[in-house]
C-alpha cells in the first residue's frame, strides 16, 4: 500500500481502515508498502486497535523505480470510461494524468480526489512504486498556451491526418505527452490549432473508430513499447 | 448494423426489434449496414410493423476492408473483464477471438453467443465491416497440439523472460496470434511447454503487472502499430 508519511509507527485513520476493513489484515500480517520515493518495503502489522494500526519495517524488497516521463492527457468521458482511463494509464506507466476540456467534451465535473483514489488502487495492484500525479482539469487552449516546448505533444488524430503511430513513437524520446480526444474527436479548429504548433504532432491509429478509453490505453501501450520502459 | 442475410427486403425478428426498440428507428430513417463480405451500404427503412422491418439499399458507402490476420487468444477472467476483452479486441482489429482455458483460469463457462453479441455491437460502433470470428473455448494443450505452424504464436510472458514487444512485433509478419494468460499468468509447466515450440515466442511488456484485460488490449494495439493496419 501507499504510505505517504513514512513506513513506521502509527498509520492514519483512512489507511488503518483500509488495511483492517478492506484488506482484512490483522496483527502480525506482513504487507508490501511504498512511498513513491524510496522503493518497496516489507512491513509487519504490530498492533491493530479500533481506529489505528501500527507497523514496523522488516526489510527493503525493491529499489525505487520511476516510470518514464510520459503524460496522458485525455478528455473526460462518461464516469465508467474515465475511471477505466485512470486505471489503465496507471498500469501502463503514465507519470502524470491530465484531464483536458475540449470543445466536444461533455462537461461533467472532474473529481480529482476520486481519480487519485483510483490511481492509488491501480498502482498497488500493478506493484508500481509511485502513484501518477493527477492534475486538475484544464482547458485545451490554456494547456497549449502554457506548454513547455521541450515536451513533445502527440495528439491522436482520428481524421487520419497524422503520422502512423509506430513511426512517430519510435522517434519520440522524452519528455513526451499523449493527448486523446472525447467521443467525436477534436473540433476542426482544435486540430488546426494543434497542427500549427511545432511541439505537437498528429498521430494516426488506423481507420477503425476507437472509443476514447481504447485510444488512451492503446496509445500509451504503443509509446511504452517503442520509447518507454517496455523497451529495456 | 450487421445484416448476415443480405441488405434488402424483410429483416429477421431480432434485427427488427433492435432497430425499432433499441435504436428507435422509424420508417424513412437511413441506416448504415454491412454483411462482412461486400462493404458498407446506406439503406432506408421502408416499412415498420410490429415484428418486422423492411429496408432498401440506397448506395454503397465503402468497399470491403478486412482486418489483418491476427488472432487474440485469451484466458477468460471475470465477466466484466472478459466482456471488455471482446469489445477491445473487436475495436483493435482482431480477426478471430479464442477463449483459452489454462491451468490458472478460473473455470467459468464461456458463453460464445454472448461474446458474439458483444463483438457485433463493438464492430458496429467502430464501423468495422466484419465481425471477428468467436471460437469455442479450447484448452491450451489442445490448442498448441493442433497449431498451424505457419502462424506465429506470441505469448505474453509475465516472468520477464520474453523478447521485448517492439522487437518481436516489428518482425512479426502474418499470420500471427497473441496469447494472454489469466490473473497469475501461465503456470511454469505451461511456460516451459510454450517455450519449447518453434512457432511460439515469449514477449515481455515491462515490469508492471498488467491486468489480464489490459495485457490483451495493449498487446493487440502494439501488434497493429508495428505489423498491422495502423502501419499503412
Amino acid at each position: 500500500m501507499v504510505l505517504d508519511n513514512g513506513f513506521a509507527g502509527q498509520l492514519s485513520e483512512p489507511q488503518s481502515h483500509y488495511l483492517v476493513h478492506v484488506m482484512k489484515c490483522s496483527a502480525s500480517d506482513e504487507i508490501l508498502c511504498f512511498n513513491g520515493r524510496d522503493g518497496e518495503f516489507l512491513c509487519r502489522i504490530d498492533k491493530v486497535s479500533k481506529k489505528s494500526v501500527e507497523i514496523t519495517v522488516l526489510e527493503q524488497i525493491r529499489q525505487m523505480e520511476h516510470v518514464p516521463d510520459i503524460w496522458l492527457m485525455f478528455a473526460p468521458v462518461k464516469k465508467n470510461q474515465t475511471d477505466f482511463i485512470i486505471q489503465k494509464a496507471t498500469e501502463l506507466g503514465a507519470a502524470r494524468i491530465v484531464p483536458v476540456i475540449t470543445t466536444y467534451t461533455i462537461a461533467e465535473t472532474t473529481k480529482t480526489e476520486r481519480f487519485r483514489a483510483q490511481a492509488i488502487e491501480a498502482a498497488e495492484q500493478c506493484r508500481r512504486l509511485e502513484v501518477p500525479e493527477i492534475s486538475e482539469a484544464v482547458k485545451l487552449d490554456k494547456l497549449v498556451a502554457l506548454w513547455d516546448k521541450n515536451r513533445k505533444l502527440y495528439f491522436m488524430d482520428e481524421t487520419g491526418g497524422g503520422q502512423n503511430i509506430s513511426t512517430a513513437f519510435a522517434q519520440s524520446g522524452k519528455p513526451a505527452a499523449i493527448l486523446t480526444g472525447p467521443e467525436g474527436g477534436f473540433s476542426p479548429e482544435e486540430l488546426e490549432m494543434l497542427r500549427s504548433k511545432e511541439f505537437a504532432r498528429g498521430v494516426s491509429m488506423g481507420k477503425r473508430i476507437l472509443r476514447a478509453e481504447t485510444a488512451a490505453a492503446a496509445a500509451l501501450a504503443c509509446w511504452q513499447a517503442l520509447s518507454g520502459d517496455w523497451k529495456l
